[in-house]
């Protein structure tokens, strides 16, 4: 359970704000949650009008702070959301337009960014707050975390995982680039190569990781080996305390941990391999994220119980 | 010039220990390096009873603390030494050696990392202490700055930047794997390759950077298209604010500079390459970074001026 600053009292309202459904939640201090709403998500002025209209639902007069996952490019300290292709949003200035209407502090994270705090909250005792998150879905992102924060950079453009070339001159991509991770492992590539091989034409990603044909092996193997190529290159680099793997494709389980973890192994001669695991909040994970977010920014501004029993925040990088 | 957090009085003594030479220093408050000395590298105990005895002649009444820069894998926590080859130390509990001889608070940092936090501190303004630094010397090593404080890595093996593998099936590394950067773009490397091209064998690394021989220009050219590659990928997941090229290689200047920052944009079709620049402390870099750790050493004591003034360190990850 991810769970709020001790010494922080009353509820926060988190709400991951998906390309498909936007996910809301009243979450306690002890990360319970109280109550869900779940509703499909609209595009550019309608999906701000739904973040509202859901964060105003889900407040109280115990409400201490809103914290909002959100997928694109995020520039947290301002609060505003640069770019979020599949809502129509750009330059939105999301933080101040909530803010302004609950009256309530508000942090806005991006979504991989969340996700990453929130596995990190969990392990906290495990791998010390820190690790490399990759979502592995249409797309592929990730975030690395140490001390359980994330790695925003200088242009907030951190965790573009999915962009690392593995296979130079290799399959074109739709950032311009050739033989970037994504254009072999995420789910939408898997499909895509599985049906441009000669596979089942119907068959989605999720289907290819437990099929036995041969040419579904091949691909899944073939995506496995780009990402243990990166994960590769990111542990020499990082030296991570885990691996978590997230997004669609992680529902294979052991059929993407497994090799993952083997092929980072086989390109990684000189030392172990750190641990390859699922994530362990699965879907949940940006809403849980926000809602850290979310107490992190109440216990910033002393809400709640006296100044002496709140905790510092951690503050952004 | 690297300065002391304000508020702490005195001198530090600081160490960086090369396997050439150890080069020691006493450092005042404001950077001020006060006096200097630097003798032949011994091995194994030689090289401890060196450091000791180079502590003792440049400490004073008023030195507060000790700072080490050593090469290989360090464990900073601890002020262990796990393994430098060039000094033949495995398991050294240096710091307390060190401190037991001298009655000092004494830190030890890996000397990339020493360096990286140096660069970071006279950087503060510009890149807001984020960096990726890269020394290319006999081996490449690096280390990945983030608000002044250095990644250390789950197992201190972080910044082993020259096992990314550039070239999947590449040249063999002395590592075991094929394809790292270090096989294309270290100093040794670059000669080697050259030489075995059939090259001037009497060519250094500096010369083949100098030389318009068009065998020259390319194994050059290759060793900065690797590069670029494995930048490549580190700004993708991290989004540094700035890479800074170090060690022997980078006397090159802009011999160096211009051709990796070109091939990294090259590698990069889908954002602007962050700036990549020399060292600005060159083969200073690690004792100035031993330099500052001695500091914020001194001021996690609380040695000098009252505690109120005294501004709390940045600790360790
Ligand atoms: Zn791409
Ligand atoms: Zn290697």
């Amino acid at each position: 359970m991810v769970t709020a600053p001790l010494g922080t009292d009353g509820y926060v309202v988190a709400v991951d704000v998906g390309g498909t459904s936007l996910k809301g939640a009243r979450t306690a201090t002890g990360g319970e949650v109280l109550e869900t709403v779940e509703v499909p998500t609209g595009r550019g002025a309608d999906a701000v009008d739904q973040v509202l209209s859901l964060c105003r639902s889900l407040a109280g007069p115990r409400t201490v702070a809103v914290g909002l996952a959100v997928p694109g490019l995020v520039d947290s300290d301002r609060g505003v959301v640069r770019y979020a292709a599949n809502l129509g949003w750009r330059d939105l200035p999301l933080r101040d337009l909530v803010a302004d209407e609950l009256g309530l502090p508000v942090t806005v994270e991006q979504d991989v960014r969340a996700a990453g705090r929130a596995e990190a909250a969990l392990d906290r005792d495990g791998a010390g707050g820190s690790l490399l998150l990759v979502v592995l879905g249409t797309g592929v992102g990730a975030t690395v975390v140490f001390d359980g924060l994330p790695v925003v950079g200088d242009t907030s453009t951190a965790g573009e995982f999915g962009h690392v070339v593995t296979r130079p001159g290799g399959l074109a991509c739709t950032c311009g680039q050739r033989g970037c991770l994504e254009a072999y492992a995420s789910a939408a590539s898997i499909a895509r190569r599985y049906h441009a091989a000669g596979g089942d034409r119907s068959a989605t990603a999720a289907e290819i990781a437990t099929s036995v044909d041969p040419l579904a092996l091949q691909v899944w193997q073939e995506a496995a080996d780009a990402l243990g190529l990166a994960l590769a290159g990111a542990t020499v680099l990082l030296d991570p305390a885990a691996i978590v793997l997230a997004g669609g494709l992680s529902r294979a389980g052991s059929r993407l941990v497994d090799p993952v973890h083997r092929s980072l192994q086989q390109q990684l001669a000189w030392r172990d391999a750190p641990p390859v695991r699922l994530s362990r909040l699965g879907s949940r994970a940006g809403q849980a994220g926000a809602a850290l977010v979310a107490w992190e920014a109440a216990a910033a501004l002393g809400t709640g119980r006296p100044a002496g029993r709140t905790p510092a925040p951690r503050l952004r990088r």
